[in-house]
């Protein structure tokens, strides 16, 4: 099995998950015939990162702003004590802690907000959000499941999918049917390629990481770290 | 106007076309909106250092064989002495001048065929060539010419082209309507941008090279070099 990712280049939140037939990943190993990423640079970055790897330049890459990272609305770009000054403590850890309850907005004429970017410019105003709970990730990432990502793997695709903590753990809730309460505290380790074999009705038949118990140790304790409000780089 | 590519960085046989309707290349200057590249290593890792360099990792890109440098056939992987001493001066000659004329095939044992590798796996073996002349080259490009980047043009994307000597060539052909007999002495200068602004209907209203005087002739004075026969990594 050929190592698959970059442990030294990849950005912390990133994650990658391979989803794929069961009989192919079993008959062909890892190995790509698609791969779907955010908009957004770091994501797309690795993934050619992990195309320069694997000497597989050539396969159709599709970027879409319904792999982005979660819009954390006002909490992006403060440290944890910013947040907890300007919100409170409480309102802070109800925020993080729930599936449903949004962060405040971002104001549209804030630094930190994107949406003004090429990338969205041809995007209907009313689609974007200004801040997202986890149930708008997940619900604004679904569509791109059922209409992109799923067909492909129906037609036999071996798929890579790089995005981001909470995009990722969004489709990992979807696969797993995990429920509203238990998601929020499942942990994704950040840059093991995570690996889903598919039954032929797409549901999961088993899942596992392509990492040592070191790596996933570690990998934990990053996604941890970067589930506390300290979010940049958006 | 920014800069748009990487003089340092740009593989010898590499060609940017950017087609565009007039009033966009007027009102917004250099800027992208799609590309399309060959499955071509060389030409995909071109683009990326563009992305890289106009930060725009975003754009959709879209990879096609049909964008591929021409299959020179049985001369790939040779010196030009290499070349005389096989085939003969006169029939050397003969296969570089001529617009019509396919070099011999390549064997499909033979280690530089590259149509066994995974991009062309998908691909029905009739549509798979062994040699190519540069009439070939043009006919298989242009469908991809009239059923993707064209439709692009027309609903108002700026398209970025990254090819190679001959398929490039292939299209610049097409879109200035050269002659048969013309277009073996057009040389396009490598690694220098070349503009098109195109017209409602299409077709060229004008067009210019991105580069000074001097990189110009540098280009030029490589790509006449390269028509030299000694091909190498296809």
């Amino acid at each position: 099995m050929k190592k698959c990712y970059s442990r030294k280049t990849t950005p912390a939140d990133l994650l990658f998950l391979l989803v794929s037939h069961e009989s192919l990943i079993k008959a062909e190993g890892i190995e790509f015939d698609v791969a779907y990423t955010s908009v957004l640079k770091r994501a797309i970055k690795t993934l050619y990162l992990i195309q320069e790897e694997l000497d597989c330049h050539w396969i159709p890459v599709h970027k879409s702003w319904r792999l982005n990272e979660r819009h954390h609305g006002a909490l992006q770009g403060l440290s944890k004590s910013e947040m907890a000054e300007k919100y409170g403590v409480e309102k802070v850890k109800m925020w993080r802690r729930s599936y449903h309850v949004r962060p405040d907005p971002l104001d549209k004429t804030n630094e930190r907000y994107c949406f003004n970017a090429k990338p969205y410019a041809g995007m209907d105003q009313s689609m974007i959000p200004d801040c997202e709970s986890l149930k708008d990730t997940v619900e604004r990432l679904l569509p791109y499941w059922y209409d992109e990502i799923a067909p492909a793997i129906k037609c036999g695709k071996r798929v890579l999918i790089v995005a981001h903590g909470n995009s990722c753990r969004s489709l990992v809730k979807f696969l797993e049917n995990i429920s509203d309460d238990d998601i929020i505290n499942v942990e994704v380790p950040q840059g093991i390629p995570l690996v889903y074999e598919l039954g032929e009705d797409l549901r999961p038949v088993k899942h596992y990481y392509l990492g040592s118990a070191e790596e996933l140790a570690a990998g934990k304790a990053k996604q941890i770290n970067q589930g506390k409000p300290n979010f940049k780089g958006y």
